[in-house]
């Protein structure tokens, strides 16, 4: 871990709704100022036209960003573009934060240096967050399913194939013009995408859970949906029991104590407006009733681009840095 | 089933979302017509006053509706409040249609006559709907969990509990002022309830799914979410199965292929956009991929208002006169 | 005019918002089929897979379309790109609407043969319609304010400049993908648009009420916004008067009093939910309180896509045919 | 002025959307806390159980809240409510801000007393603000277009009726449950109310208007409508002017050089993005061209509930007690 009194950003992708988001953050955070900041449509506009109520450098092509100007360079681009900055970050021995993908699951079509990258989920990995100098920050929904998985994961509690039933606003289908995600299609619907356990975030969602599990995790069916709302993520995950929980909470309430950022529900299940605009996890659980074998229902809600993108970006920064968690976060 | 050229329908409870819908259809009926509608809160009002755009009779309250000046009374009052309205129309021997949950479970606190209601499906009870005198119309939940199951249910294919992830619009949740139910409350929002497996629509699922099974059905598990939209509902259900299923679509296909209100989608999943404003249920199919066991996702879609109360109605109104089943809902 | 039992209706451009309505709309209409629709992009679909629950044949490029083998041929296309379609139609010898802006404004732009298209509203110029073989369909922000204005326009009654505020939903900006009518841009939001009288409407509205007014009209300032909502026009019109006027109500209630498709409201103004889905205009009217000189505020709302768009052209089509001139609208 | 390090603030009426996003404000304010806040409804709870986020004391009755303990009371009481405990508090020598339109026009029905309370709109008459013990907080209508009108006030450009087009979000109607705002009332609808110029606001902004004038202020007519979203205020404002101005921006640039929360657009009209979330108001000018007459349209859009309120009366709550105005609200 370092400490520094505070630190230059560079933001990669900040045209986008996380990159939009990150600067916005970045620009309120105490500590943390907007070294520059790139858009490829939006190069030469001043940021304060792209990201309203935002001052800060006019924007530039990625190409023509001052790598080294940054102590951090946090990338928004979209997946299969982000690696490669990531590593050039790195060649200039500049610590960085990747929000895409590119990162998150080591494999085949990995390149070798990605290893070194650290997931960036704080509630799970906050030490080895904070002397990293690559971070994969975590997909959104990972995020929340992870968080409301762990205390099972840890305690090995869990007997057959978790399903993750989860919806997501428009957000976080990016910024770029698609019919499909025009206001008129969109408003008064409601629809499944990938449907049949075959969405990119499920190899993220059974690396991360065999990690907590300490080897073999159970398997997990994953479905999203996609909301007519702007931003939140909530997911619905039923999971078998290999024997009934007394104290349903008390795990949770346990593990996530001290967290600054994760909220126990006691009376209530969460909903989206417990979250958005907040970078907190909401997660309520509950005992499935009228059924033989046990199992719970857990609700987990995130908002997908504050801790499930931008604002979990920041917290991995300022642990990063040696800051306060929740510094330009409250 | 008895042939009538046409018909006079009494409403009970016109102003809420179930019955302003149903006032619409009667009204566009061709062989059906309004002979009075009932609501306590606008009794003496103009019906089109209420219900745009329909002409009609004034409102009048239940107490002084002329039961026996209908061939057939309707009603879309409340859970708890329509039992009594059906056992009157029983006693003017008149026909009924119930939209309350009222008649939809036999059990301990339905009276005895109640056990004459044929429980509404005509997709599952045609014939029965056509000889029946009284009509439990079913829950907009059950309506299409139980299309969506009927084929898996009938062939004994499933081999454990049923997850059953659905989420509604909120004229689900009737039209008295509530609070939670503002735009403030509900735009931009998402949220699940009865969380635990215990809706009320639950035992209405249960037994139907025996009744199609031939005995002992699967266990079900049911979670209802509520959507910021005004009407539809859509149903994400994860089903494990004994074995594999070669031709996934094709039981599907094979028992709804003369159904004219069932559409089962080839290509793609169904949206709410599929059936909204219409009568249809969608359903769509897919094999879960990445587990172990078998297991089928399957998506059904239905408008709650329609399909899901209003719109089933004149379906079985149509086979109680002897009329084309499609009539006045193309 | 002539009688038809029947026509066959080709519809260029039908896979827009306005062409999808035009399409539902014709292939439920008792006395029109689709005798063919073209679609740029999904040429080759079946028209069922463009819009969804109706039958018809696969759409065809328009190069491609057999202009003779319809009745009339309805364009939907895009303004600049529709005239050229009318013209060859002519050339066919087949009747033919323009749903574009092209032939609405006889102008320098417009070519010679444009002249014979008769401005498509029914209620003002039916007899025109029912023996043409062109019309030029109105806009939809015109459609209002001049349904709202003719009374006062016949009369002379109108003093100074009308101010004419209006808010559409969004698919009246159309269906080709832009971000800044994606859902997250639009929800939650509203903007005005053409802001200091520039919008193309003007010169439409100026001409008719020109005409309608026997020469002089008043001036109009026109000031459009985009409103959160899939459908809908309202207006929001202020019309300083010469002297104040009694019986408010009375001349709206006199010149429409056999209009079936425009309901004077009589105890409140009108909102979207009173027209959208159908293809009336609803009118509302007070007297300004609180100011010296007399003054009006008419509220004026139609459903963009019926009466300001699909709807009105079967209107004209009925006409034109010498149909009932609610056929296929009720 | 005095000033004070920091300052103890009791909410009155802490459950609706102005005051909880005013118990957000303070909590968040680095030199104010919420000493009390009431609630008739909710007493007893947590006010984080209320107010999502924000950790306090839990809430009383307003008959219970001790006036004395706060530096300040602020009143967030519906309008009929708020006088007497304005009075109270003056009784208790305690500063006070109100939200409500008790206070803000002097007239017959206002107690003398209140003849002391201070328009609370900074941006024209901060000094006497800053200077008061008793403020009354503008409304949210009367905010926008006071600010946008103030500059052509001033220099008496104005020659005729005033016309203030404007649209809110359904926040501005408050939070209790009525029919009427409901999600599936609300969402895919607009609508004009108090049209004829007779909304309560205009009694405000006419004496208001008439103070910056020097007198004579020109007429108004004011239509407000409901918009299908949660908050902001966007008003379209048409201004004949005495003859044609140049350098049309100049006015407004010139008046707002050092305002911290009134941004003047040069490119294009501000829209609801532009402020929701934020304290200011932002204001885009245009000549109307297309009439004889010099006319100018203003559009002026302010978050309802910040601006509008609550953010408004932190902007009066810093200058009262000699803070930094921006604090608390950047």
């Amino acid at each position: 871990m370092n400490n520094y009194a505070s630190a230059r950003i560079g933001i990669l992708g900040a045209g986008g709704y996380a990159g939009r988001e990150l600067a916005r953050l970045v620009a309120r955070h105490p500590r943390a100022r907007i070294a520059w900041a790139t858009s490829e449509s939006d190069a030469g506009r001043a940021l304060g036209d792209v990201v309203s109520g935002v001052d800060g450098p006019a924007l530039v092509r990625a190409e023509d960003a001052a790598l080294g100007a940054a102590d951090c360079v946090v990338s928004c681009l979209p997946h299969g573009e982000s690696a490669k900055w990531m590593e050039r970050a790195r060649g200039a021995d500049v610590r960085a934060i990747d929000l895409s993908a590119d990162l998150r699951v080591p494999g085949e079509v990995t390149p070798g240096w990605a290893r070194e990258a650290v997931y960036g989920l704080p509630e799970l990995h906050r030490a080895r967050i904070a002397d990293s100098r690559l971070v994969a920050n975590p997909g959104c929904y990972p995020t929340a399913a992870l968080l409301a998985l762990a205390p099972l994961l840890r305690r090995g509690l869990i007997s057959g194939p978790v399903i993750v039933n989860a919806a997501s606003g428009v957000t976080g289908a990016g910024r770029n013009a698609k019919r499909e995600l025009m206001f008129a299609e969109i408003a008064e619907g409601f629809s499944a995408y990938a449907v049949g356990n075959v969405h990119r975030h499920l190899a993220e969602m059974r690396a991360q859970a065999a990690g907590i599990a300490g080897g073999a995790a159970p398997e997990l069916v994953f479905t999203p949906h996609l909301l007519p709302v702007k931003r939140g993520i909530l997911e619905t995950i039923y999971v078998p029991l290999a024997e009934p929980i007394r104290d349903l909470l008390q795990m949770w309430m346990d593990d996530y104590s001290s967290e600054p950022f994760v909220r126990v529900m006691r009376d209530r299940m969460p909903a989206l407006a417990d979250v958005v605009g907040s970078n907190r996890v909401a997660i309520g659980v509950a005992a499935v009733q009228n059924v033989s074998a046990p199992m719970l229902t857990i609700v987990a809600t995130i908002d997908n681009l504050l801790k499930g993108a931008a604002g979990q970006a920041v917290q991995n920064l300022n642990l990063m840095f040696g800051w306060g968690e929740t510094e330009g976060l409250a």
